[in-house]
């Protein structure tokens, strides 16, 4: 069973690059023993550098589901997640991943993740990428009207 | 000039809990001294868990310049970014990023990603979230057709 869903997500890395659609990677959202959504990397089809295939694959079965949270699906990816999908895995909360190739065997085609890795565990100040501070008074005004919302949708 | 774009950014973020469309987060994208696109975090708004302030300025900015790059962008952010956006922000690749509140106001009024971080840093077999490979041999199919493919647009 999870078999034949991870053979779908490899059927979609597949016909992506032969398609031309985009890079050499394949998603698929199960729910309950079914395919809820499928996503491929669309970056460069759809000019959107978040366009990865988990991420459009989570972003299609939260549509299909009507909710933002995955809690009853699996997530069966063609390839281990990077950073970002890790992240907006978390934040989708599914119960569990399966992948099928490494980052290792992503890097060695040059779909190198590990300098992201490598800067979030970076203090702030240390990373390759300028990040700075600015306005912190003026900007914990949000987080105050957040607090003290009697209407928010918490997630 | 920061401070204009910052204050652009904590408007946002402002107007979004007061709108009630979703978390205390807003994100401009600057380029050559303009805003080129805003975001506004809208989870439960779109239902979509990537739909952070920063993914949204992103994924606007690309769309309006028809890029997947944001090379010569800045990012202006109301709090600092979680490891999904940071992802997302690495593979755009914009020149620098300004954010307002920390991570540690925003765990205070309980947006605490930190689980992420530690997850991130954790072998995937000792994650909370399991993750479990399958198929790796049948998987690296789509990473050979694209070593090979003439045709791939890389990015």
């Amino acid at each position: 069973m999870n078999e034949k869903f991870m053979r779908k997500a490899i059927e979609l890395s597949i016909a992506n690059v032969k398609n031309n659609t985009g890079g050499p990677f394949g998603a698929v959202i199960v729910r309950n023993g079914e395919i809820i959504a499928t996503g491929a990397n669309s970056v460069t089809n759809k000019n959107d550098p978040t366009a990865h295939a988990e991420v459009e694959a989570i972003r299609n079965a939260c549509q299909i589901l009507g909710t933002f949270q995955l809690d009853d699906c699996e997530i069966y990816t063609s390839c281990e997640p990077c950073p970002m999908c890790l992240g907006a895995i978390y934040w989708s909360r599914p119960k569990a991943v399966y992948y099928g190739n490494t980052k290792k065997d992503a890097a060695k085609i040059n779909f190198d993740d590990q300098f992201i890795y490598d800067e979030l565990d970076l203090p702030l100040t240390q990373r390759n990428l300028k990040m700075t501070q600015l306005l912190p008074e003026e900007a914990i005004e949000a987080f105050e009207l957040w607090k003290n919302s009697m209407e928010k949708v918490e997630y």
